[in-house]
């Protein structure tokens, strides 16, 4: 019995007759493929992935598993159509909260189309991947039994600031800021989500090592999902905190340079992780950081 | 008594009545300020990170020693003019080997105007900095006393493909290679320039640990400048390999978030002179990289 994934934050969702993904109870997510090239372009990454022997046992982990492509019936009632097959990434968690981060200052690849290029240039610029190397694409977290999650809009939280983007980061570890309230963020799930050997930190290094490194594959437009269980975090069990890369129809290959547009926004991603488990209770102020729209910028306050 | 520096190999050159920079014999630099916003940024820049107790010594090294403004006489007899007085980073080098590259895939700034944006994209799509991370700006390899220099048009080495790039990288340190010749590099000197721990991958990764975590500065348009003597590599004394940043016309305040634009284009440099390193006999094959025209590439070749 295929149904409407529960816990999906960004991209394409079914319901009321659109297009988008189904999970089955059996722990696959199927992701109707886009018709255009986007569609086979992805196909052709997971299979050159998951075929791909020089790819670590480590870093394939943070790959869905993929198991090849099924007819099915799509969510609008469209008829039969071609569906990725994956693993169900949120399997077994009953309320996790996730966030999906799209990496990356500039999300085309250098050969797109001049029309193609413009348009997600203008989107870059006017989100926060330009400043910040990356942008939050969607986010829920969970609060308690009685609230919920906190589930902003996804327009929302796209062309945020560095101040901005760092205190959702805090909310997401925090047992008091599931909601917009304006409670400072107490972090005290930090330490053990983005924090420790198996934390959040941990594996975002892992994967810097190999893209410091790898030179097969340019990772265009694609996200990095972390998700964990508030409520196992809660009573200290093992909440269960854990990176993912998906959305690969932008991936384009590598051809012996390595990926320094994905590297970049991932540094700068683990920068703000650190910040947070370094001082997790600075206080946040509310400065933006949107730029003034002239070329130069004076240098005598804020730097010295 | 001024004279035109004898090694520059970027950017605006004095000479037959041209504006450009001039050398004393106390081994100063002297470079004219730009009329506009361009010179009082890069003033703004050298007062700030001169006075900026933040940087490190181990860092502040790679950068050119700065000595205020001063008003000289111009390289194309216009009469006085503020120059920005530095250290002339060159001094007391005979016949050193440099190499000029600009660093990053985007040479502008979020805030740019929409103008300016666009002719820096169209220049950085059709050069080699949108798909290796940076580009070659300038070269001059020291042969030997016969030879002389081997100085390629600067316009010739700016659209390299990543091979292209790594053959150079290579004639770099090499004995045999100073010329347009198609004899393999030897990379003689690829252990005692690149290699070691002085030398410049070890500088380039100090450098990179650095823009790893400094949230101060962002440096559009700038360039890393390595130099070495070759005429000292070839008789076993120590070829006094460098690396030092310069061109600071464009850069901004970092406002909280690593520059991730410069620090991805560096990881990229770093990897291609990691590789010469590790296999300097690698035969260079003539690969062309460019990439088609065309959004979506087959994967089916070259990856698995």
């Amino acid at each position: 019995m295929l149904k409407i994934p529960p816990h999906q934050v960004a991209g394409h969702q079914a319901g009321n007759g659109k297009l988008g993904p189904l999970v089955d109870e059996s722990g696959r997510f199927y992701k109707p493929l886009q018709g255009d090239e986007r569609g086979s372009n992805e196909v052709k990454f997971y299979e050159s992935f998951s075929s791909n022997t020089k790819i670590p046992e480590h870093i394939s982990k943070f790959f869905p598993i993929f198991y090849g492509t099924q007819l099915i019936e799509a969510s609008d009632g469209s008829g039969l159509k071609y569906h990725l097959v994956l693993h169900d990434l949120v399997l077994g968690r009953v309320n996790p909260s996730i966030v999906d981060i799209k990496i990356g200052s500039r999300t085309w690849a250098p050969q797109s189309t001049e029309e193609y290029m413009q348009k997600c240039l203008k989107k870059d610029v006017e989100t926060s991947s330009l400043p910040l190397g990356f942008r939050l694409s969607g986010i829920q977290i969970y609060g308690n039994k009685e609230s919920g999650y906190w589930k902003p809009e996804r327009t929302s939280i796209q062309n945020l600031s560095a101040e901005e983007v760092k205190l959702i980061l805090k909310k997401f570890v925090s047992s008091n800021a599931a909601t917009d309230s304006d409670l400072e963020p107490d972090c005290s799930f930090a330490a053990t989500v983005y924090g420790g050997s198996t934390g959040i930190l941990s594996q975002l290094l892992e994967l810097k090592a190999w893209f410091e490194d790898q030179t097969m594959y340019h990772f265009y437009s694609c996200s990095i999902l972390m998700m964990f269980d508030k409520e196992h975090a809660s009573v200290g069990r093992n909440p269960g905190a854990i990176i993912k890369l998906i959305d690969f129809a932008h991936v384009i290959e590598g051809r012996g340079v390595i990926d320094h547009n994905f590297l970049g926004g991932l540094c700068s991603l683990i920068k703000f992780i650190s910040e947070i488990l370094t001082a997790p209770n600075e206080h946040t102020t509310e400065v933006s950081s949107k730029p003034d729209h002239q070329n130069f910028i004076c240098f005598d306050n804020g730097v010295n």
